[in-house]
């Protein structure tokens, strides 16, 4: 399978017009989910043609990627606070708890979905989860600089298994989202602490 | 949408027809998934006919929920090996690596026809997630009685979500499956700290 460019093929869209047609189609995603969402139908709510949808995206799977990541409103690699607390406490803190549960909600559907399908898969991946964790080692990289934790520490590895349970196993034991008061809690008692700080 | 009873209605079953016909559900499940499979299936490969497994079971939901339930080699409700450091290592320390592959593709795919299937849902949550909820509560319970951690330790109702980051994280990492080396690595380096122990 092909890699997936990190940016959009080159064209002449302004970002303006770009970041619409990417919150027409996360509108359309929480409207009818991956599987029910069409070129056609992307292509009708924002007046493009489907050949630009196509030439620009190269498909279904890498423009729902796209949006998804313009949908996030900072990456780990954005993040630089002076501390690994305070980096770590950021990372948790990106958005109100409504935006948040909407965008659980949508990104759950789109977990389902990767299941068999794998260009989606691969289009998350790329551009979402690789990104994520690239940036999330580079802020521990810049910890152990700072000489703020061991370069061996034996957590260092774990800190994304350590955030990942947070976010997902709420909602197993308690049927209930997380929300900013959960993680900040959940990173003081078990990240933090695993972490020596 | 009415409780599930915790064992199957009962009947003249043995427990040797049934561990059988657990068995055969399981098979079904991995082969076809379970969107495919059928009651029809399930009574033809076990001689069976439908109304006994609609009498037993409820229906299919129950039916696959307790046939995964009959799978688990031991539930945490069973580990007590008196310290809770011991307990932790065995509760991920339950299966050889290739059972342990086998049953997290099944649980995976489970765990996606979950998604709109309220009463597979519902079966799942009460037949396999609480009573693991419940068995692990228990282990710590008693660990807090033995004195070997503060009843208001900050890390205590965390550890079902550490564990299930340990469970869960590594696909998303490495795109590996989380083995057994893997799993007490984790529980050293993380669950094991942030407990203080």
């Amino acid at each position: 399978m092909a890699e997936v460019a990190t940016s959009p093929r080159r064209s002449r869209i302004t970002p303006e017009r770009e970041a619409e047609l990417y919150e027409a189609v996360l509108d359309l995603l929480r409207e009818v989910g991956y599987d029910g969402l069409t070129m056609d139908a992307v292509a009708t709510r924002t007046r493009s043609s489907k050949a630009t949808l196509y030439r620009q995206w190269g498909g279904k799977a890498e423009l729902v990627a796209r949006a998804l990541r313009h949908n996030k409103p900072v990456s780990a690699a954005d993040i630089d606070t002076g501390s690994l607390r305070g980096d770590l406490l950021q990372m948790v803190s990106r958005q109100d708890d409504c935006k948040m549960e909407q965008d659980q909600a949508l990104m759950r559907g789109l977990f389902h979905a990767i299941h068999g399908n794998p260009e989606l898969h691969q289009a998350m991946r790329q551009l979402l989860i690789e990104p994520e964790i690239t940036g999330l080692n580079e802020l521990l990289r810049r910890a152990v600089a700072r000489g703020e934790i061991a370069a061996d520490h034996p957590a260092l590895e774990y800190v994304i298994h350590m955030l990942v349970g947070g976010f997902v196993a709420r909602e197993i034991v308690e049927e209930r989202l997380p929300d900013q008061e959960f993680l900040q809690r959940y990173l003081k008692a078990v990240v933090l602490p695993a972490l020596g700080l």
